[in-house]
Formats: structure tokens, sequence, C-alpha cells
């Protein structure tokens, strides 16, 4: 099986909206009258963002999927993406494996592939994903206000948990573990939640790198500062929610696993007081649980508070790939 | 130095074009009025695409370089691009030397950084850029027609016969060995000329994979042959041309280079012989020289003459990653 092969028989498909797709030098497109581009781009490596173990299918899913949730990061409505695959062999199965989780997340989010690149390599995914946004409605960083309440969608700190007991750190149940392996194998981009907050959302983040270190791009961006009330936290893990486990995670675990985590791809945004009506609107319409953990503050820094109202030190650190 | 320290230091300048540039989940940014994206990505792995010994300023430009010369092939002005990069690690003076090349480059086509991922893995290197052009303009490999002259843009070759020289399989002489080697890594993107064919080029692609390669990809997406006169492409290594240095190509060499060598990032398109002027004027305001090589034929497939006319035994093979 060649290079155009390969393509061919796993990732061409007839352009949908595309006015010339994957076979040209590049694509041709254009957004919709009135609208801006959103683009962003992840890559993974193996090793580095999931084990050579790690079930083909769910791959090719998670690679779309942390590049969507930056379009929902924004607000945006997924439209486009181009693939780069490096690869160390044309292994058909799991070619196979893995185009059947890219497309099917791709088809479920109506986002074309469009175009890419194969080549041989040590295993490397780069994705770039194409949106668009009303001008102007994009959802940045630096909108956050002092006053603002302070949110974050659906569930954190499975993925890390999943990792810890991969790594042997922790012992799971099994159904606990199976929970956390999906939220970390196979992450729900947020994406119908992300846009039925344009308008309502003042500054939005995707969670990748652990909810401080992307709450703290908000801070940063947006120049004020935050207190979280971790006693809103509790029933934020999902893997600790299976029924009848009879497992609870220990506190100090579960405070790591959902303050420093990562690869949660939930969103992190702000929102006035007056908005929280809006905000539950958004989270019925899109089906997406969203949780009210803290306020924005003027004063600078970020401030942690126990279920007593308690500070607690904030010795939790967020990802850094070169730190 | 952790990963955002070393964006910031290496990568990020305020946005020029862009709405929003590097530093929010994603890059907001549109085209101009009336014009279609052009878009397009390509992966560079060390020890496939470049040795490890390169100079980073080289390879900070060729990693682009490669990328333009798709929107060229489309006859696209160059816009924006992102940047995901795999590092084994943070080496500053890699760091620098890599992002002069690449952003001096930029800066030449007012092409925008607005994005990109970095992390650490096997050195990876993966670019998406994106271009317009005016609606329904875009020059596509399917529009060759029989009777059409075809042409080839600048030089070709040059940068098999620089890597046949580090395999140690062909030996060349000090100031053929430069003269190849910076073909190979610091090639010339021709942008200007891809723009200057729009209206007048029938189809069009860049040579990365070797001219028969990418020459094959237009006969089949426009359902034509071609033959290519070997003889009219005597003068076509840049580097067999350096004055007074008394070395010849072994004509062997020289065929197998220019027709399947790949690396070239020049450009091979058609156009209808009334258009002979056109292209002329073409090359002229664009500084790049072009030669006519062969014509298009109603009939498939390619067939190869040499000098005096007589058929060539076709034996060469285009660069495939997986065959």
């Amino acid at each position: 099986m060649g290079e155009f092969d390969l393509i061919d028989r796993f990732f061409k498909r007839p352009p949908h909206r595309a006015t010339v797709g994957i076979g040209d030098d590049c694509a041709i497109w254009a957004p919709s009258a009135g609208h801006q581009l959103a683009l962003s781009t992840d890559m993974l490596v193996e090793g580095r963002h999931f084990l050579s173990t790690v079930d083909p299918v769910r791959l090719g899913h998670k690679a779309l999927a942390v590049n969507l949730s930056d379009l929902a990061a924004c607000g945006a409505t997924p439209r486009a993406f181009l693939l780069s695959l490096a690869l160390p062999r044309a292994d058909e199965d799991w070619l196979a494996g893995f185009s059947q989780g890219l497309l099917a997340l791709a088809d479920a989010h109506q986002c074309e592939l469009v175009g890419g690149d194969t080549t041989q390599g040590p295993l490397n995914i780069s994705i770039t994903v194409m949106g668009e946004v009303p001008a102007g409605q994009a959802i940045l960083r630096r909108g956050a206000q002092a006053g603002d309440d302070l949110y974050v969608s659906g569930h954190l700190g499975d993925a890390r948990l999943a990792l810890e007991a991969f790594r042997g750190r922790i012992s799971l149940p099994q159904a606990v573990f199976d929970a956390a392996r999906l939220r970390m194998e196979a992450p729900t981009p947020r994406v119908a939640l992300g846009q039925a907050l344009r308008g309502t959302a003042t500054a939005m983040a995707d969670i990748s790198d652990g909810l401080l270190g992307d709450l703290g791009h908000i801070l940063q961006a947006s120049g004020v500062g935050a207190f979280i009330d971790t006693g809103r936290m509790n029933r934020l893990m999902a893997s600790a929610e299976q029924p009848n486990n009879g497992w609870t995670c220990p506190p100090e675990w579960a405070l790591t696993c959902m303050l420093s985590g990562g690869d949660d791809y939930e969103l992190v945004f702000t929102a006035p007081p007056c908005a929280q009506s809006a905000v539950q609107a958004a989270a019925l319409s899109s089906q997406t649980p969203v949780t009210r953990i803290g306020q924005i503050t003027a004063a600078p820094g970020l401030v942690l508070h126990d279920a007593a109202g308690h500070p607690l030190p904030n010795t939790f650190r967020s990802f850094d790939h070169f730190a």
C-alpha cells in the first residue's frame, strides 16, 4: 500500500462543503458571509499524549476531539480540518480503526476532512481545525470582569485518575477505572455548549493542561484574579460517580486530579451574575452539565477555599511539556 | 524554559492582520471579501525530510517554504500559518535559529504566524498555511487540455543530487555540492510566479515528489497524457551551472535527478499555445525562469523523448513514503 493508496482508501471522501478537498495542492474553502475563521492546531505524540496500546478508534476520536475543544472554547462552529500523520509503517488495521474513530466524530460535527499529509516517522498526529463565528462574536480569554461568576462544564479529573492508575500509583475498582479511562481516551468536546454561550460568557478557555493552568490564562489575559470554592467541586469527577461502586476517591487525589489533572477538554468560563439563567439555558440546550465553582476578583491571583470556607494552600501545578 | 516561555520568546509577535493571534484557544481571522481560502499542510520529520545536522536557520526556512510552495501551486497569496512543533528538548540555540529562518521567510511573504502547538517528542515540524485567491480563480490540477504546452519553473534535480552526495553515491566538486545543498536545504517557493499565472495556466502543481510523479497527478486529474522532450531540460540543473567548475553531471544521474528527484519545490504547469507570451510575461514579472519542456496529449500516459527525438524508456519513479 503506497502513500496515495493509503489516503484514497482510508481518508478521501467526496468534497462536501469545500470547493476542492483532498487531492490537489490546496483545499479551497470559504467561511460563510459575515463570519470569521477560528483556527487551531494540536499535535499528539505517542508516549506523550497517548499510550502505544490505545485502541486506534479511540485515538482517532481523541485526535480530532482535542482540536474541536479549542473551537468550542471560542464559541465557533466546526467546519473543516486538515490531518498530518507520521506513521512508522502503513498498518492497515490501525489505519482502519483510526480513520473510523476520526471520521465518526467529524461526521457528528459536520466537520469536513479537506486535506493533509502522510509521511513515515515516529507516530505523530497533527490536526488543524477551522471553524467559523459570526464576526466579532468569538469568546476570548481576555473578557473576564471582577464580579463575574466562574463556571466549568462537565466533569474534571478523570483522565488524570486513569493515568495514575496506568502508572500504578493508585488502584481503582474496574468500573471506576473503565469510566476514567473512557474519559481519558475518548473525551467529549463541548462544541454545542461553546456555541450556546456566545453573547453570554465574557471569557472562555478549554481545559487541556488542568483547570488551574487554563483558568490562569484567562486571569492573565483579563488582568483579574479568582477564588474557587472547592466545596462546590465535590461531584465533578465522573468516575467517582459509578452507581453502587462503594468507592470514594481519596480527597487529596480528587483535588489534584480536578485542579491540575489536565486532558479534561471541558470548558472554563466566566459570566456576570445577571447571566445565571442564560448560562443554565445554554447548559440545558446543549445537554451539558455546568457547575458554578467560584468568582472573578479584582485582586490578582488565585485563591482556593475548602468546603468550610478556609483557604487551601495552592500547591497544584498545571502541565507544561518543557517544565 | 517552559512551554509558554518558549512560545513567547521565539514565536509570539503582535497580531498584524489577524484579529486574534497566538495566545488564545483559536486564532481569529478572515480572508478578504470576494476571496476563497487556500489551505495546505506539510509535516517534516527528522531523518526523513531533513538531516539531523542541518542548520536550524535553513530548516526553519524550508519548513515554511514547502508549505508556501503548495499555495504557489494554486496561485494563492500567502496570508497566515500555524506551527506545530514536537521537540526532544527546548534547545535555545536551535530554537533561535529555527525561528529566525522561519520568520524571515514569513515576513518576506507577509504570511503571519497566528497559532500553533509545542510538545515534547521526536523532532517533527507540522505547518498549516492559509492563503487566499479571488473566488473561482484557484489553479487546480484538473484543467490541463490536449495541446497545452507543458512548463516547469526554475531548476530541477539539485536537491536529489545533494542527497546522493550526502549518501556517498556520487562525488561532487565543492562549488557544485554547495550549490546543490543550498537548493536542498533552502528551496525558493515560487509564490510570485504562481499568482502571476492566474488566468493563464490551465493546471498547476508543485514538484515535491519529483517531476514525473507530480505531473502524473495533473495528467490523472485532467484525464490526459503528455510527452516531455528531455533535450529541453539540459540546463535545468542549477548546480551543474556553476561558472568554470569544469564539471558535468553524468547524463544518467542528471535525468534521474531532474525527472524523479523530488524536493524541488518548483511549479509544473500547463497553458495553451496562444498563452506563450502571457507565460513569458508572468516569468518576467515574477523574475522566475520558466522552461517549456513538452506538451499535453489526448492519449493517456507519459512519453519521454531524448534530444534526438527518440523515445526513452521511462524507468523513473517518484517518491512515495510507504512504497
